[in-house]
């Protein structure tokens, strides 16, 4: 496998190209950015952390029969996955109220849901990646409504099977943003990445947020909370 | 039928209690708002325009089998309603792109939508009437899934009545919100008012805007619009 030139930089990841037309190499930044791009710093470590902590996430949702687009870590910050054209959704799903969906309802942060929220949102940086509905995703053609019945079954899924991982690691999931791809064989796969950079996830008992929250709000020991993820997760930095 | 205590002023209408249990009658002001209340002013007229043109499209409604609240005008700015408990979704369907449409999805103006665009609003002033989906909907108990599919059903069917009712009058319908009420019968019926305060109508062959749109873009001859799309539907101020 060889590392060739670089397809795309994004704000926390760079994409290669390799020599197999089906593989990308993915390499995890330690950049960090919030509030769509608006503010910008770094959290040093990150990088390593989250190339950790989403390999044990996506290896896991593999075995559970979620097809995903990690092939295998290759190094400290590099991993080989499986080439797709994105799908220019994010898939948001929530289990308790915040962020942006505590302000939308008017609920306060925190306040369990009594039903799972899906969400999908418009990967557009231009347009600040808005929430859209399957009206606003037919006329923009970003998928069909079979694709986003599927991604909406993939979110829930997803998300049944993270809760009970995390809650047997006392962690609380609050809520995540997915994105799926679709492979050159045709096949809807989850891709991207799933890290304390696209969860939000509270210690179970004293809430405490393990995630890029404490970025967000300078709440500060962002490292820390990223490496308590790890630990939790039973992962070591390659 | 008594005119007794006024039960709630709105920013457009004011609703009566009637010695009916079951009918309300609202009266229509000349009050105009924008943006959520920020932009305030006056149509001079507004209240008798928006009476009449509500009645006809409602009569018009009825007649091809779409249940409304509307039983009979009553003088220039009272008419005669079925009570109902407003449910607190704002129903909007697109033809055009326009207004908060074309931000959301970055489309120009005026562009022909390939698809009838539905969405969902949470009728909530202190929340903005922020756009929902289905599983907010569920959680705030808004409506049962049933309900919202009806109501979508009844926006689309609306929408393909309305369309080409104002073609034959030379008018575009671009775009146009509805509210809907339960009566205590427990029947789903189409409440609100039906004008140029919540349509966008455009001339169809100069696009001239007959709406609300000059108020809020301070195009002028606010009032001489509202007049001409009464003059086209072929109505009468009472
Ligand atoms: N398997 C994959 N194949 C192709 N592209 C991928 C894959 N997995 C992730 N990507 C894409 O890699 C890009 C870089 O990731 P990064 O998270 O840095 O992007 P970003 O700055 O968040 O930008 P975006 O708004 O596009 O997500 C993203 O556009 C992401 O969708
Ligand atoms: N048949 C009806 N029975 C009961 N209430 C009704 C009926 N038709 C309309 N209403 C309600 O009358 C109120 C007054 O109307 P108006 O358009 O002035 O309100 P508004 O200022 O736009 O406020 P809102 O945000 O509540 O619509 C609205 O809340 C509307 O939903
Ligand atoms: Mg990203
Ligand atoms: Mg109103």
């Amino acid at each position: 496998m060889s590392k060739e030139q670089m397809l795309y930089e994004g704000k926390a990841k760079k994409v290669y190209v390799t020599n197999d037309p089906n593989l990308y190499i993915v390499e995890y930044k330690d950049d960090a950015t919030a509030f769509n791009g608006e503010k910008k710093g770094t959290i040093t470590g990150k990088g390593q952390l989250n190339n950790a902590i989403s390999k044990i996430f996506m290896e896991m949702l593999n075995e559970r029969g979620i097809p995903t687009h990690f092939v295998e870590q290759l190094n400290d910050r590099e991993q080989l996955v499986k080439k797709v054209e994105i799908i220019l959704l994010e898939v948001v799903v929530r289990n308790i109220a915040a962020g942006s969906l505590a302000k939308r309802l008017g609920m306060a942060e925190g306040t369990v849901l009594p039903k799972t929220v899906v969400e999908f949102y418009y990967k557009n940086d231009d347009l600040g990646d808005p929430l859209i509905n399957d009206s606003h995703i037919d006329v923009l053609e970003l998928a069909t409504p079979e694709t986003v019945k599927l991604l909406e079954q993939y979110g829930r899924q997803i998300n049944d099977i993270l809760v009970e991982y995390l809650k047997s690691r006392n962690v609380t999931l609050v809520d995540f943003k997915l994105e799926f791809g679709i492979t050159p064989q045709g096949d809807v796969i989850l891709a991207d990445e799933i890290s304390p950079d696209t969860c939000r996830f509270w210690d179970a008992d004293t809430k405490e947020k393990l995630d890029k929250d404490r970025f967000r709000r300078d709440m500060g020991n962002v490292e820390e909370a990223y490496q308590e993820m790890l630990r939790r997760l039973g992962g070591v930095e390659a």
